[in-house]
């Protein structure tokens, strides 16, 4: 029986906002999720899912999780909340061996980069449970992999685009956006189209020119030549063509529309600096050169 | 009447290298050069040239030159080496302004960043003084110029690209390759046409291809918004994009072939990915990205 606190509101240990936490997939992503919600006293208890031994063991011995589940069904049945933070294509795997074993107020979210791809798997999969699937991207990683890659501080000022689809239940979506609020992380509502049209433009896109560029020199016949004379630039261009290549196939096939429309325009753009270069319009391709350094230089002053 | 020192070789005042040195472009590179010269003693007298008077009183000030040259023929009369570090455009004026000046043993050397070009500009203007042409490219820069950005490390154990045409003279070659090296620079012979190749993907591509992704998002009609969601890949991708529009409109313009052919076949490398993604092959998708991550690591762990 309970002692009556003098000054309950100090006094009273309050329930975590989580209870029970699934996390399948416990790598950067993951694992930072949990270790952030364990600092915040957010979270009760973690399980964590995944295909490797090793790392799963690796996120216990770190105390990242609390168990390791024996079998996905058996982690997501009592579970508040259900994180999905794999690469893209093993989520909707994961939804449909969820989906019979979900708590009636089990809530489901996922951390994929591409929104409108997983928005359509929850659909093909999760039945009565779909009011319960809040889709989310968090805006945040490293070029590292793996629980030994967690930390707490990942998310701390970075932002979390929410796409919520109709119907969705608000205590669902209220849960998943205090929990990465209690991460630290700013939440965005959006519309799931428009995040994958934005990320396509300003992450996809970037990614592709950059794998592009290091193929073209890598493929010349002169390649270890070329790579002998590139310097900072080259460098900085192409740091992000040191990304997984997995990940960024995942990204192309599940954002595929949105990135091809990038493609398309970007594709339109140097055509016509192509044009410019070859006819001579050299004023007019000044112009494009200063604009565009005028609106970086504004976005790293607002930044 | 000179003494005769017990020690020759230690206690002789040699004459330094270059005894009077024009600079055209007392900025970043003319004014790191002199600096550098000066460090190594290898040069008497410093004359500077250029179009804003601010710039070379503060040269003059900051110990980059020792005078002011009051006009250009008196500059080159009897200087042993003349550098022209200007932009691009206007490299082929001053080489017809001086050209009737030139001492008989007086060498002249560039800085620019294309090489073809200035061998073209030489050959229409420089006349009998041309086999004292000696085309360089020293591969070294920081975003900033003037003046006040220059210093005497900027070269060290960077490389300098020397493109001799025929019926160069060895002395006029040798004496600009030793002026480089004693200020650190390691020295690379090669044909101008390689050269514009080589740096039109390493260096050029990378710029034109950076402006243009900036351009496309700032011509968005929710720019705002898209700026307002990049982050850290798209700012290393883009930084060259904060260069001056006029040196790349310069470099555009005498670069054009090689660049537009590597623009050329840069497009069909984007081509052969958006077939990829748009048709769904994703293994292949995959292989070139992998490629040319693995390329890029090799290329970093080189370094």
């Amino acid at each position: 029986m309970k002692r009556k606190p003098a000054q309950p509101v100090q006094r009273v240990r309050r329930r975590p906002l989580i209870g029970r936490l699934a996390i399948f997939g416990v790598g950067l992503i993951g694992g930072s999720f949990a270790l952030a919600l364990k600092r915040a006293r957010a979270v009760g208890h973690v399980v964590g899912v995944g295909r490797t031994r090793a790392n799963l063991l690796a996120a216990r011995r770190l105390g990242i999780i609390d168990e390791i589940a024996t079998d996905a069904a058996a982690a997501v049945r009592d579970a508040d909340l259900v994180l999905i933070a794999t690469p893209l294509r093993q989520i909707e795997g994961i939804l449909a061996t969820i989906a019979p074993h979900l708590g009636p107020r089990t809530v489901v979210t996922d951390a994929g980069s591409t929104k409108q791809s997983v928005i359509a798997m929850a659909r093909s999969t999760l039945g009565a449970a779909l009011p319960r699937f809040v889709p989310a991207h968090p805006i945040a990683g490293t070029e590292k992999s793996g629980a030994r890659a967690a930390f707490a501080e990942l998310y701390r000022g970075r932002n979390l685009i929410v796409t919520p689809v109709p119907g969705i239940e608000p205590r669902a979506q209220s849960l998943v956006e205090r929990a990465w609020r209690a991460c630290g992380m700013r939440v965005i509502r959006m519309d799931a189209a428009e995040h994958d049209r934005v990320f396509a433009h300003v992450s996809h896109l970037p990614h592709v020119l950059a794998f592009a560029m290091v193929d073209l020199i890598a493929c010349a016949p002169d390649a270890r030549r070329m790579f002998g004379f590139a310097a900072g630039g080259f460098r900085d261009f192409t740091r992000i063509a040191a990304s997984s290549p997995e990940m960024w196939r995942d990204i192309c096939a599940t954002n595929r529309e949105a990135i091809l429309a990038g493609l398309d325009a970007y594709q339109q753009e140097l055509e016509a600096m192509y044009a410019l270069i070859e006819q001579g319009y050299l004023e007019a391709l000044t112009e494009r050169f200063a604009r565009a350094r005028a609106a970086r230089t504004r976005w790293v002053a607002a930044k």
